[in-house]
């Protein structure tokens, strides 16, 4: 089903739901799911409606537009205005570990994921063979720290020419800079091995296995310039007990952050993550 | 706050939502929660929406007429309209076993449920002391094959008189009969010890205990004329052991039970359970 | 490390650990993990003990025959050993679903499992490319009504000169005969993708979304001749809302049921799981 | 049934298993459960092993003595003995918030908990009715500035009037005191309002809400001098969402608290902690 979806945050005023719906009622929109939040303390509006393309009187072309002029101007909306076709554009970044890139494969080619993936890039060459075997580009960028200028220009170029829209970094371990997060505002998705703010920063399996705690967690976060501080997507967490060494805590880690990723991926080709601050409201 | 609820029944079509925030926005209502699903199988909506009442230009007595007329008549809703004051008045049905009472009375000791509790009534004398600790009046009303009739005229004449609007049965070992059922219908709320459909009927734990299971759980639902087969509100389930006994079973499960049935009171005095057929839409 | 693993099931009675414990430490054995469990209700006792074997005085070879004679006799004792090289031998039967599959291969891969898999054996040829770039044969065995009998005895055939130790059917569609299993009793795992004992048989997911659970699961078991009804390894759920479909209860299953399958065979592989009857003991 | 409990700590070495198996054994001890645990790090050993005391050749009186002479002495073991009867006897601190202290009593009033009772201690005198109904002797020690040094006093005479083997804050405001904690090393429960170390110190939900966090928790631990730092005993978490305000967070909380609370003090009641550095080893 072809089907458009409207992603609004402005400040709180009475009327809003009223007009959105009235807007898309207007012409002929047969509203699929619609949510909404108030937050309170901020003041601040946020809402996401997903209706039916087809049977909608205006053009594809037509609706941002007027959506703007009749209901967005009025209430100082900032809104975007997606379609789930074509399909967004995901690039993937991977270091040596497998087990994200895997899982979000195996989504990708059972056909859970609304999403194409025009390419793999990774610091490392051990992957080639099985992303190929799913039938995408897996492309070997050595990171070098005195190429690592070029390399991120290279990445960038490739992120160009293939109209990536957003990028997932499946266990990537280079720290990407300042100016590529800035070409991505909310749009490069981490998954960080530890149930943030708890054991920030590198080895967190180790400071976890050292404090002794009963659970262990995985968080996936936009990335901001800030490290691990980002706006938080989703986050779950396993039990764990004293027989279990690191390399344990590691493997039970690693199933949760597969999962946690692959959940915030598709929370994000859905559009239903809204991001404000350095929180995110999610309508599942 | 003094707030208005308005829970929405109706076959699905477009312009509900539009026409509904409209009515709202009409009289001033300045929405606080706003929720809707369409069950596509069935061809049904179901819509919740909460609003500020003093700021709401139409009287609280004026409210169901208006929109009956305006909206609802029009969409062939089934509605109902509720206020969070006064409260609504809950009554708790227990045996001997005290879990689930307790727990009730905790969160009611401490104001976390916004509902009266105007009795508790037992089949056993056991737990009168600390339901009065609580300030809550205890009737004590023995159940016997030949009195049980002249028994439930008793408690439905208490219900009449403390303009009882909900029953939970916190473990209640008592058969209520379709009579007293048809009083209250998807307005009593049972905690079935076992993750129905799994061990329906008597002794569940023994059940999962002979059947070697890993996980145990229990289930809040209306109760319904059919044992165990009402609409479910929620389930929970807890991890056992090959080395728990039955008797652990118990223990563990009733740490479920009591969470699971104290959610779905809470869900009920939120009014965010929509019953249709047997099942349930829950807005949390 | 090269260890060796004991595996015990008897009648209860005293001594057993002090006898099994002696044993070990006479001939310069380092206990690594030692579990025992006594089912007061079977009047069973059960133990796994592992330990080092380079420090362990007797020989690899002599250490059943000599175990027996010194201990297990005595006790009328069950027993099986085990050393952790060479690796057990894995077959996995799979038909066209690759979640449970791809989960398995992705572990392998990570080298999280201390198994060899010698072949992938399906009765669709979808998932050979992916299979066959893990480095794993794939033998594609289609399954038709008439054929059904050859097919099985050409798969027996494999398993035999590849001399398999254990089957994993990671959502297999085929129904075993009661020839097949009795050459693996208690050495086919399967999933299962419900939370059983609640709806066993075809369609759970659907029969699920029916009944309005809130949570659904998956199962791990051993398979036996009664269908579902084998000795339970693993179980896990996940919460679902009234607006999942029934394919996103698929989806949301699917999740359940990988990490479920593979937990299972982790447990096996470790040489943790006692069946007896139609139950299991984990030391985990 | 009467049982007997040795809690063991030693440098690791071979033979610790046998040897105290066999101890057992040569005085008739029908062993029940059985657990140990290297800690390969620091070349630690642990043991639990509960046996029958009625069948045991050796008197009550004579178990420790003994032991120590036969195997403690030449394995260099701390070890601790207890007996399941009379029953530990546990003093509770309170102040205003009920949650934990109320679900502690519901357990000890269903006979969950193998524990005496002797006193609860508050700062205020709100929970007194019913702690009282309960049958449970309430004390009320105001704390002000100027007189916490004797209202500390006051406490530690209370506790060695009563013979108190341990002391549970079921989220008692005040700060212990070096000089009471030294009293009880190991033998005092906190339950700290988060999922530690995440949110160390005041107002976590707050924090907690600030950050964005999709899952919040709390931890049951020993108290140290150390605020927030002593070895956790049990965690535990629950998923909260953007809609939930910091008083909801607070509420979802309070849940977590108790049940982990609970869980703790039932592992300390059935002598299932050890503790080491700041770490425990749990037997469950």
């Amino acid at each position: 089903m072809n089907k458009a979806i409207l992603i609004i945050q402005c400040p709180d005023q009475k009327g809003i739901v009223a007009e959105v719906s009235r807007f898309l009622y207007s012409y002929e929109g047969n509203i699929l799911e619609v949510d909404q939040h108030v937050d309170e303390e901020m003041g601040r509006f946020f809402m996401r409606a997903a209706w039916e393309l087809d049977s909608f009187s205006l053009k594809k072309e037509e609706i941002a537009a007027r959506f703007e002029q009749e209901v967005g101007k009025r209430f100082k909306m900032e809104f975007t205005l997606h379609f789930n076709f074509p399909k967004p554009r995901m690039a993937i970044f991977v270091s040596k570990l497998s087990h994200c890139l895997f899982d979000i494969l195996g989504r990708y080619h059972a056909g859970q994921l609304e999403v194409d993936i025009p390419l793999v890039i990774s610091n490392h060459p051990d992957l080639k063979t099985i992303v190929e075997a799913f039938g995408i580009p897996f492309h070997f960028i050595p990171i070098h720290p005195e190429s690592k200028i070029s390399a991120e220009a290279n990445q960038l170029e490739l992120m160009k020419s293939h109209k990536i829209d957003f990028v997932v970094l499946a266990r990537y371990m280079q720290i990407l800079s300042g100016e590529f997060i800035r070409h991505f505002p909310n749009r490069i998705i981490n998954i960080h091995h530890s149930f943030l703010p708890a054991f920030v920063g590198a080895k967190p399996y180790h400071a976890a296995y050292e404090r002794g705690v009963k659970i262990i967690g995985a968080t996936a976060h936009y990335v901001t310039e800030e490290l691990d501080a980002g706006p938080i997507i989703e986050q779950e967490v396993a039990r764990v007990r004293h027989h279990n060494t690191v390399n344990e805590l590691v493997q039970i880690g690693q199933d949760v952050e597969k999962m946690v990723l692959s959940k915030a991926i598709k929370y994000h080709i859905d559009r239903k993550v809204l991001a404000f601050r350095n929180k995110t409201v999610i309508f599942y």
